[in-house]
């Protein structure tokens, strides 16, 4: 054992004084086989200085910063050192959980126990809480699990994924600016807290009279009973029709991410041999994104970035001279649903870059070694063009996963295209009220209020004279917008509360000028707030704060049954909670190491600076320490050492 | 912008006063699309402590690590952020580059010029230098491009991977120990310093008599030239004619690592199912590791640590009281080429822990979810026995790959069956002297010193007579020695160099006892002492010391015929190095929280303090300063968090 060696060890162990010897076991093992003189080395008093500056020579700055993360994290190490060589406790498990009854309408397994129900004392006293089942890992599913109070529901988690993704990064990771392993958290490890449980399954189908839902783990099916469900397993793209898509890269998962960065090195390595065709060579290096939205721009400009700053050094530099990136989209501007200062920026920069943007274009098919699109001329007149390549990312929206498409076709009222529609309480429309949730991607809210017009009259028409005078119109607007936040900016016109504003919007379609307003008018009011509505996005913003506000509702929920005793009359969600509201915090993307901001009212961008603000909100934004401090330290590489280069 | 993301931005650029900002481009970027109050956030003076504990609250001594990390590393960042917005040079490549003329054997393209032999003055320097191509990227070819002088050859390194890998942490880096990035170095990378050129291809076949290598890359095969040829492309797995090794785990590569830990957890999460039975869930919690060298006890110490220390945590406890691990070893015992001290330590701690060891058996069948395996009982009958299983491993020693099949094939005194035999200076037997050398896995060093016979008699039988006299004996020794140091240890018994005994074996063999040696008892001596001599182990340590030797030796060559003006001319290896010596630096191996060291005379073993031990040594060995960093803080990660248990 040298003294470095043996520094090393007695280092972590001097700073960690509350260490414990774990069971008095390791220590023991630590013997001599044969004649080493062991006397000596205990008697060694090296500093930490003097063997830094001994052993590691050259390495001195370096070894200062390594020297922090070990001297500092040693302090945190504490428990890790307990190894323990401890007994197997024999645990009882329910032999119900081992050998499940079956029953349902397809007479499967219903998994009322499970494995892990009699654990320990915390998951018992939790077997017999209402059931509460989510479906999915990603935001939305993290965030109702992170804002639960542990202990007033028995939790179980479906997900055939067994960590949640931070998916905003996903581009980063695409081309090794961060490791994917930065990115990802074990659900297992979010659940712990709440005594929950995880399978590692897929769900297939809901039997919403018995309250079970069913699902496929392994390749056996069973049911699995629920009090309440939350459906939040996000979306597949949409394939708007487009032939040949099987050629595509999709950036949903961190899968995606690494085999997106496996054919980028390809393609290079490939452009670096001497037998490649000068054409084969520009196709190998083109790189075509198909969608202008912050997926698709954040990609094309990490490609961008990886190939000035670090493929640079070390390959031909004949292949830089031939990169082109190319970024298809079917509207007149990328980042379109950003504010004008925010997309004028993005493609400046991109025009700067020598990025090729391809706008007023639809893609028309995919073929293993190019792109056909049809552009749009000014004159109105269509053509068809093609890009020779051997990279294309698909991220043109999204669209309904088989399990989510069959909850749309179990309920007549289900009529959106792309999501499950929910009510502004979050709650599946069609579905038993207090019973079944949607959020994030696979959620849309309702929009329209005229469905609303016949209560809502019932309710306001104080006089009964069939009409709604201006009075009644103030009680009316407080009402719709109790029952659906979004309404409230097209109601207040300029967004304001002023009566002056409510009294404006009521003259503009009291078309009749008597004072009230007839139902017909009405009719026609809402009906043109509804269409004013916009869905709100598909972002990791909205399903968090949906999952944070279903959270907290569910939880307030079982406080109040449990109080009341009311475990068999539901409780109403409009008792304990108001509807979900979205507050936008702003949106931001990633373009050639700068970042947008779009806040509503201000928008800002920036280079260096807005990157690494954008870098630390999005650190903020992490699920857990680990994943934080990991990033952290993946950008400190990426720092001192470029990208990763490695095609793994 | 929040104060915080500002003072992050801010805390960077004045820690680094050196700091160019980047040809003025990133801060020209930086404007306020509206009415953002932005005088504000330059004049707010927060203190880095201040925002500390404002913001990250409870997560005080949590960002003092981080923030050491950050702060530390933000020293070096420096030229990380001078990002280009540089406009692309033309760099003149040689057509001959672009495209290759045609010819040799096959009339394949031959790479005479690659891509970037023409990029800068000093390729271009390098472009008439000798060729020297390195087939494989492991530990041997890192080894000789590590020690090689810059300038000396025109290198070129063939490697289907783009990468070298950390081999001895694969078993850990399967159970997410340690992270698969960490592990890796881009050998783009590594050749820079020589401005060496990579190809992405795979080695096919061999033409000596035109010094061409023919190599396949993206599918296209061409011709390789070269003056001076390293094989260096290690080993495959050893079938022993098993059937059913489809069904087994190899831990060759990161990506067996990774689909290792896919599969644990997958096991794991399939035994976590109320739907599994009983007979299943021990089937998949069933770990069979076959062959008991290092690779295989050390696979199956951290799967045990695995189980034990973190799976524990957040799978339900039946699971823990199921999981078996089982070692099915040919020998007697495992680690057996280790010191009698180590096996022992070794089957002892195993034995405490419960690994199941089978020792004495063979491996018969590998079937998807059992191994059958035939046991030689004590009374020397032998019975068939299996084991349910849902994972095997397979790390049974090696075998040629095909092209090193293909190379021995080609020369016709190749006979070894598991390597290409090569001389003491690590020539390939047969091929042209001084053009084709083999080393690490793919190589074994000849142990017959008889074929020297005749040549060792002409030289040393001075007097002529037939015989071999004491004097002429001791010279011959001498000889012996230069000429295979791996002799040594034989010639004098005791690995002593005194007269007293190099006398005593020429006694021995001195059958008439007429004070000379006739060529029937040289001819019993030679061979005696070559059946004496063992092979070198296929380990890291071994390719990484021939790499070293052939290195430099080859950087000598070079600068000796550059003097020399020899160019033409071969110089003999025998005039610029001695032949290739291996030091043994003792093995070690880990073995459950606990490493086990053989030094040759010493060996030694312990449980925690030897572990760091180990982790020590096994950092100083990496390659890269990166890679180095990066282990240190998977060794913190996993202290403070546990293992990654997601499954990537």
């Amino acid at each position: 054992m040298s003294p470095r060696q043996h520094l090393q060890t007695t280092l972590v162990r001097s700073l960690n004084p509350a260490h414990r010897i774990p069971n008095g076991s390791s220590f023991n093992h630590l013997r001599f086989a044969s004649s080493t003189p062991s006397g000596g080395f205990r008697s060694q008093s090296l500093t930490r200085k003097t063997l830094t500056v001994a052993k590691w020579g050259g390495y001195l700055v370096f070894s200062s910063v390594v020297g922090f993360v070990f001297v500092t994290g040693a302090i945190f190490v504490h428990d890790a050192f307990t190894y323990s060589d401890a007994h197997i406790d024999r645990v009882p498990v329910s032999p119900l959980a081992l050998n499940p009854e079956k029953g349902g309408p397809k007479n499967l397994p219903i998994a009322n126990v499970l494995v892990d129900d009699s654990e320990d004392e915390e998951y018992q006293k939790i077997a017999s809480k209402p059931k509460l089942v989510v479906v999915g890992g990603g935001w939305g599913a993290v965030s109702v699990l992170q804002s639960l109070h542990a202990g007033d529901y028995h939790v179980t988690v479906i997900s055939p994924d067994t960590y949640t993704t931070f998916t905003p990064l996903l581009p980063s990771a695409a081309v090794g600016t961060v490791q994917p392993r930065s990115l990802v958290e074990p659900l297992r490890k979010i659940i712990a807290r709440l005594h929950g449980h995880f399978l590692d399954a897929k769900a297939i189908d809901l039997e919403m009279h018995d309250k079970l839902i069913e699902i496929e783990a392994n390749g056996h099916r069973m049911y699995l009973p629920y009090d309440k469900l939350v459906i939040a397993c996000g979306s597949v793209s949409s394939t708007h029709g487009v032939p040949g898509l099987e050629n595509c890269f999709q950036l949903k998962t961190i899968s995606d991410a690494r085999s997106i960065r496996r054919r980028i090195i390809d393609n290079f390595e490939a452009a670096s041999l001497p037998t490649c065709e000068p054409e084969e060579r520009k196709r190998l290096l083109s790189f075509v994104v198909c969608g202008g939205g912050p997926t698709g721009v954040e990609t094309a400009a990490e490609i961008y970035d990886l190939c000035q700053e670090d493929l640079l050094n070390y390959y031909p530099k004949l292949l830089r001279q031939q990169v082109s990136i190319h970024v298809i989209q079917s509207r007149e501007h990328i980042l379109n649903t950003y504010s004008e200062a925010i997309w004028k920026y993005a493609e400046a920069k991109f025009s700067r870059d020598g990025v090729n943007l391809i706008t007023n274009s639809r893609v028309k098919e995919v073929h293993p070694d190019k792109v056909l699109f049809t552009q749009k001329n000014p004159d109105g007149s269509f053509e068809t063009l093609e890009v020779p390549t051997n990279f294309v990312l698909w991220s043109t929206g999204i669209a309904m996963n088989p399990f989510t498409q069959r909850v749309s076709n179990l309920l007549p009222n289900q009529v959106h295209k792309k999501a499950i529609e929910v009510d502004a309480h979050l709650r599946v429309k069609g579905a038993p009220i207090g019973e079944v949730y949607a959020i994030g991607d696979c959620a849309t809210i309702e929009t329209s209020v005229l469905r609303y017009l016949m209560e809502l009259v019932d309710q306001c028409d104080k006089n009964n004279d069939g009409k709604i005078d201006f009075e009644e119109w103030e009680d009316m607007v407080t009402k719709i917008k109790q029952k659906m936040p979004m309404t409230e900016k097209h109601l207040d016109k300029a967004g304001c509360r002023l009566g002056y504003e409510i009294r404006e919007v009521f003259e503009l379609y009291d078309s009749d000028k008597d004072e009230s307003l007839t139902l017909n008018e009405l009719t026609v009011l809402l009906q043109e707030i509804g269409n004013k509505i916009t869905a709100l996005p598909a972002t990791a913003q909205v399903a968090s704060q949906q999952g944070k506000y279903l959270g907290q509702k569910l939880s307030k929920i079982a406080r109040q049954q449990e109080r009341h005793g009311e475990k068999a009359s539901i409780l109403q969600d409009e008792d304990v909670a108001k509807p979900f509201q979205y507050l936008h915090l702003g949106s931001l993307a990633y373009i050639g190491n700068a970042a947008v901001f779009d806040l509503g009212k201000y928008s800002f961008m920036g280079g260096l600076v807005a990157m690494y603000a954008w870098r630390s909100v999005y650190w903020s934004e992490q699920v857990s320490m680990r994943t934080r401090a990991l990033l952290m330290i993946d950008w400190v590489i990426r720092g001192v050492w470029g990208r990763d280069l490695s095609r793994l």
